[in-house]
């Protein structure tokens, strides 16, 4: 953080401050959060992850499970049978990361009437009243 | 949630939490986080956020807010002064999101030292050991 001088807002997020943002690409991510939360019940194969994420692509589930493990969040444990096993689970700073990111999901699931319902009453744009 | 049927995982998440989905892809994105957690301690005008955020575009600012405004989020308020100014606020649902928020914010200020360690340890993927 570093003081604007302008007195408008006490802090900013500045070029200090990108690895934190660099992180919260990470970690606020849909799918992220989603993967975070279901490993935080268990341990879980890929098909695991994908039948109870409905609607994942294959791509974006491996994509976001590389992202996690990239990022010191999930392991990634391979069995040798034939064919092989690979199970996916939180180490420690992913469970870590399960309080916050469990809020965020609670408090979107506790919300989403009210956040959907005011995107159907948003008005286009371009039938917005005119500047005065 | 649904029951898989199959032991392996005992939540998922399937169409009915499409909706879920689909508000935290605006809950969870890197910058509207930001916007939120800055619009939390008062409300601000659009170049007031812009220098706070360095580095984000005006395109992508503009979008953001817009995203914030149509979900319900942050209400946006334009004075009849001459040019007219455009203030920013949280309003009772947005200021709701701000715990939440705040929480995976200052997660991945307190962790960003482990997850980027973690980035720069992560071997290349072709670098990998083969499954035996």
């Amino acid at each position: 953080m570093k003081s604007l001088g302008n007195g408008k807002l006490t802090g900013g997020f500045d070029a200090e401050c990108l690895a934190t943002r660099e992180v919260l690409t990470r970690v606020g991510d849909k799918w992220s959060v989603l993967v975070v939360v279901l490993l935080g019940e268990k341990p879980a194969r890929f098909n695991d992850l994908r039948r109870a994420l409905d609607g994942i692509s294959q791509r974006v589930l491996t994509s976001t499970l590389r992202g996690l493990e990239r990022d010191g969040l999930v392991t990634r444990t391979v069995y040798p049978t034939k064919p092989p096993q690979v199970e996916y689970a939180l180490n420690a700073l992913g469970r870590s990361l399960l309080l916050p990111v469990s809020a965020l999901a609670d408090w979107a699931q506790r919300h989403r009437a009210e956040v959907l319902g005011a995107r159907a009453a948003f008005s286009d744009p371009s039938q917005a009243p005119a500047v005065e």
